[in-house]
């Protein structure tokens, strides 16, 4: 099954990934990872919440932490064009039969609450509180030197289907892993701003959150946090890399926080406008697509995954198998 | 004289800066410039002409060198969403009084030829010939590794009417200089495609090219490019640099070609997809405005530029004087 | 068993490390992949035989290929502090009942050739014929940009044994594994120029050469070299890393060339030339101590190795086992 | 003049320089600038004096600040390879008419206190508190992430005279700088530890001390001090780079500290440990010289240094003239 043509001209305008909510058990210890050692500044915070963008972000938030008895992803928000596309927004999800909400969030305005084709909660905003510029207030940089959220990675019951459904909305393939076999998608990149992706989709147990990416400025930066990293007491949320992934040719490192939500820092991939991009296509048994130097991922990598609240994930109908680390 | 508010809804839907068509006198010479110390691609090339990309494209070419009786800029050019998007161009051009006209170009579909508010000459399109990715051959990858092609910066005889021009036709202004007493703006950078800048102005006799920027990986390309120049017979082409904008936050290096076209080499800005994200405001009189470490630009910076063809320049109307090294 | 205390005034003056000679099976091959993809220079070859250095090195070779019909290596050797030191040498190895003769190698003056306690063909010289620097031509800068030869590391069957020999010829231990049960040595790191070691040993059946290192500038090298190696069909001869080493604390590769003979990519070691340098130890079931950031080596990495020309390696005295990815 | 034959044999064994102590006028000021900013570790402090070390290091300290009425510098300080060279060393210095005296520093063994042939105050020592590793605390990593000191560079009034001293006591000439006219030395750097210098001497008003250095990781270290610097307050205390000096090769950066006292941050130069190394020559009127990529440096770094306590400098007998930026 091929990939579907982009649709140019969706019916309403996401910009880009915006942020998302994450349920932690230990707001301190989150926020210790997150803030201390990864380098995301905090923006405000009580005993149960944290939010944090990174350093050269001025929207308010790209991350919350939520006290919660489970570890799971309350949300992943989106920014749109304009105050009116929230309202074609709404139009069209309910159009399609998505349930939808006007939700209050702090520091935001008028906020769209609904799911995807697989129930994945996903929100909508335009207006968000400004803050000032501190992408040159050098003194803050620290840990891996987080510039702004960079994408989300889920895992879907079937690929095919969420990129049809992302597709329509306007998501634009840029790279896609097919099964020789089936015909059927492994796995794909899909983006709004311009980059490889805002949001991917890897065939699996699902709807759960394989990862939420940062970009950092260079390959160095990782090899920083992997030091720090190994010797802070975090050896063990290591979990794969850094290496340069085949797919986007980004540089790349997978960790995990406290409640095991996965983290990718990454950096390094390439520039997307152009309309008429054509996809590039992987082949699941291509060794170099994980990794393009050959390493491959281990099996947490391809099982492990953060719930969203208020949706059991469903088997994945595609049973075909990537390269795994022995 | 404040910024104006961006024109979130253009005549027509330019996606990014394209390419520059350069006139040089010794062909050679530009090409051993271009492709041996810089590390552009030649995708095609006869006596008189060279076609290049950078090595993230898939168009066939950033850059077009041709032979010459004097050294000058043929024309800038824009890549634009979709086909029709043209004739909404021609139409909008023509409306407002300027010259257009459709030119055949190698490799490329239809192509609007037209000017700017100064005369100007530029060029729209939609289809240019797609090439086979090369950003993951490694063996192609020497001299600086550039990327793609980030940016013109152009002098205008009024920064605050070009401003108004490309304003409103959607470019978006990111930074911008004001000549505190005057009131004017002495410089402003705008975009198209998300980054700080697809097109910037700079006071001066006007309209000349100030220069060209590519992208690339991180700074120690740049340090690797001025010890190939420093040793291969072009020290005297480095002109400025390396060091950090304050504008952009960007690193950089100007180098000049043998023909004296400026080439920035260009990494680390920040991404500006956000429609309501609020124009960073410089004083000429801050030192760390060109370079955030305080060191100002040479003279020449600020006065040499490239001719474009057919149209003299003019005087500025703003006599306000930046910081110039000693 | 402790290490030994340094002898700080051994019988004869080695300086550094100088260089190796490996018997390759095919010679243009191995060209390839130590000129074309490392990015050694070559300084002579005929059709059986190549002579290369590294882009910071005056002397003649740090390595040196020779056709073969066995892929093996042939010596190490090192550079002594002058001439008289050669005899002291001489003398010294025969009062120990070491086979010693002087032998003819082209671009070095007299050449000791002799063996270790476990009948390891060593060389010693003083002079060698010198070249002029090459290292600010950056147009030869390519590959990895190795810019000298950095150690030497050998399988050895008792630890203990060879750290007791070259200790007592001045090699002074900058770090070491023990196995807690035995109280032996699994690893030592032994060092005469003043960085980590010139020469390191390591638990297992030898002699044998586990790999040669060469120094480059920083770990953006290594990572440009992993890229080259896996798009120009290198990619299964990336054994290991990058990573950074809990030992000697340096950023590391491993890769396997034509014939097997490991080599280490390295660099940011440290400074090691105070007399009084406390060695550092590391338990083997550290898991840091190969792998700062945790990963553990692959079992290639503890078993293969590249036999010596003329001596059967005999099995180690120590069963401890490291820890090995599953 | 030609520069001497090397010393091999000197009379006492010094094994690389040491530590610096500056009088400075506000302790609290510069502990901001070298603690703070730099990243040098405290290792013992009181209202008047900061004890320092660099992140590699573990000699108790590699600079003592000294509260004093005046911007000056005590000492420049030589570890020896042994106790008994300490003696050697009185000796020679004895024999040669320079005042010697056995003084007590704190967390030091037996120091001896002479002068050089300028009446430069010198220090030599063998035994230093030591102290336990920290190079793989990553956590304490920040500012420049200094790893070690490494090297001094003085005024000298005659630096013929200068290296026919240093010579005698074992240092050895790795480049200079050759007046074409007079035939007299411009400069010369020299070394006893195996890199470049450990001391260097300059055409000046002398002695003075013209900076100490640092090594640090990679040159993007020295990016980031710059950005840290330039937005902290300290934009004027950067002197003059970042680039790659010809001589040496290393990537530079000068920055001033709140006495006047000039630090250098410099990395990438190469190995010297081979007693037969030439010495590479340069003619003063090399632009490349300084800096290789071609900019001169600004007249404050030919003239300004930092006078040492007790001693008048005097005015170099040799006129020739550098290329100083207009
Ligand atoms: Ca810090
Ligand atoms: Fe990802
Ligand atoms: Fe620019
Ligand atoms: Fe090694
Ligand atoms: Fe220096």
């Amino acid at each position: 099954m091929p990939i579907p043509a982009p649709n140019l001209y969706p019916p309403f305008n996401i910009i880009r990934l915006s942020h998302v909510v994450f349920g932690v058990k230990d707001v301190a210890a989150s926020r210790k990872f997150y803030v201390d050692i990864l380098g995301l500044q905090v923006t405000d915070e009580d005993a149960d919440t944290v939010y944090m963008r990174a350093l050269e972000e001025r929207g308010h938030h790209c991350m919350v932490l939520q006290k919660s008895d489970v570890s799971e992803v309350k949300s992943l928000s989106f920014k749109v064009f304009a105050e009116e596309e929230l309202d074609k927004a709404e139009a069209w999800f309910t159009s399609k039969g998505h349930a939808t909400e006007w939700v209050e969030r702090p520091y935001q305005g008028r906020t769209l609450a609904t799911v995807d084709n697989y129930g994945m909660p996903i929100e909508f905003y335009f207006q968000m509180d400004r803050l000032s510029p501190i992408h040159q207030k050098y003194e803050l940089y620290h840990g891996v030197k987080p510039l702004r959220i960079d994408h989300f990675n889920c895992y879907s019951p079937s690929v095919d289907e969420s990129v049809a459904f992302y597709n329509e909305i306007g998501f634009r393939v840029t790279e896609y892993t097919e099964d020789e076999e089936s015909g059927k998608l492994w796995a794909a990149w899909t983006h709004r701003k311009g980059g490889v992706h805002d949001i991917a989709f890897t065939n699996g147990l699902g709807p759960r959150l394989h990862h939420t990416a940062f970009w950092v400025p260079t390959p160095l930066n990782i090899i920083d946090l992997c030091d720090l990293m190994a010797t802070t007491g975090y050896v063990t949320n290591i979990e794969r890399g850094p290496g340069r992934h085949g797919i986007s040719n980004a540089f790349f490192l997978y960790i995990l926080d406290p409640d095991g939500h996965r983290i990718e820092i990454y950096c390094s991939d390439y520039q997307t406008v152009d309309p008429d991009l054509e996809a590039i296509k992987w082949d699941l048994k291509d060794p170099q697509r994980q990794t393009l130097w050959g390493a491959p991922a281990p099996r947490s990598w391809f099982e492990h995954g953060s719930t969203f609240k208020g949706i059991a994930p469903q088997e994945s109908t595609l049973a075909a198998s990537p390269i795994i680390a022995p």
